[in-house]
């Protein structure tokens, strides 16, 4: 058996999500077929972030096992081919047996893209979430920051029975860009909803809706009823995956 | 009567280009109405550009005169939600009498957005022509300082029948960004189809498909068939329009 790696970028615009799900268009649900198509085989992929519906990817990654040979190049073209535009295989490559997309990946990495100017951009629309109201940056670089570290972000998970929702978040910064207002953050790893329910509350702190409560309040509240907003989808990008 | 200026942006991507057209979906076929809906009278747009069909646009310049007072805010917000996501109103105020957005204009700016990256960006593939093979960026660049100037573009216009294809170019320059290699041009008019005409015998040279001509040549030949490739619309954005 060997492993393969796939690099791939898509927009989730059109796709109810990465995984799998019966009756709905998804990401998987076109790769996969995809990829058994051209290697006339059944397989089983593995995936570093499972996106949600209308989240985007441009370093996603994706493993999975065959017992034969691939021209890594003629497969990538080959998908291509049958995906279309909005799946892009950016790269194949044999990797090491202990190689798994999911559980190798030692860190995740999104970025959010916050429109602030006063007209939705035409142009962008599907990449960043406009937002009407001006917003305090600085009060919003301050919970940032706040959330790096190794807590319980209960409070900004959507939680799955039984599941920790302990995470260590490495990096957690506000840039302004030329166009946009961009949100990193890096983890170990996300829980359901983490990343839009971070930039929820940023969010509701810099156009002042917050209630009151210091991040720190909110973070060791674990209640998720203590973070109000959840921030669209269509202004995430999975960014890039660590191994 | 009072003359009204409006800034807009637009993805071309749906629409038949900017001019109206019976049986297509155009901007001007969505926007024209839209006005009179909102003042319930009828009037007539100028336009600074008349893009093609799939050209976008960010600094697009439209006016028409009424007679009567607007409330300048309120017609945007009414307009902005008749349109929806496709065509945004980034402004609009009354200007002089001798206003017109077509007549008035002194130059036009339009970017061209080559996407040399080995694998289709599906984030951005609407916006940006994906190439395949490395192009010779240098020769490009002697390509594009060569257009400056006061010159007869025919070479590079769908003539129109006793119109004179005379244009002066102001700016014409290639800038490698972070994701794009970068055309900028900015001329007192544009004939059809030139900025693509001028990104495509751009791109013959740099992908060592010309002729042999040199673009001196090209420009003295006055011959449209000395241009064998048009880039494609996605590519163009109208940029800006100077009063």
């Amino acid at each position: 058996m060997t492993v393969y790696r796939l690099d791939i970028a898509y927009d989730g615009s059109g796709f109810r999500g990465y995984a799998k799900q019966d009756g709905h268009r998804t990401v998987q649900g076109e790769l996969d077929p995809a990829i058994e198509t051209v290697l006339g085989s059944p397989i089983s992929t593995a995936v570093a972030g499972r996106t949600d519906a209308g989240v985007h990817a441009k370093g996603q990654v994706v493993s999975f096992e065959y017992d034969g040979a691939v021209n890594d190049q003629r497969l990538a073209r080959s998908l291509n081919g049958i995906l279309g535009p909005e799946i892009a295989i950016k790269g194949i490559a044999a990797v090491s047996e202990a190689f798994n997309a999911r559980f190798s990946a030692t860190w995740r990495r999104y970025r959010y893209l916050i429109d602030e100017r006063p007209t939705l951009d035409p142009l962008t629309r599907h990449l960043a979430w406009h937002v009407g109201p001006p917003l305090d940056i600085e009060a919003m670089g301050v919970v940032a920051n706040a959330y790096v570290g190794h807590h319980d972000f209960t409070s900004f998970c959507r939680t799955v029975e039984g599941k920790s929702n302990v995470r260590r978040v490495e990096e957690s910064a506000l840039v302004q860009g030329d166009d946009f207002l961009e949100y990193w953050v890096q983890a170990n790893a996300f829980c359901q909803q983490m990343v839009r329910s971070l930039v929820g509350f940023l969010y509701d702190v810099g156009r002042g809706y917050s209630k009151g409560e210091t991040v720190e309040e909110v973070i060791a509240a674990q209640d998720r009823s203590t973070v109000a907003s959840v921030a669209p989808p269509h202004g995430l990008t999975l960014w890039e995956v660590g191994y």
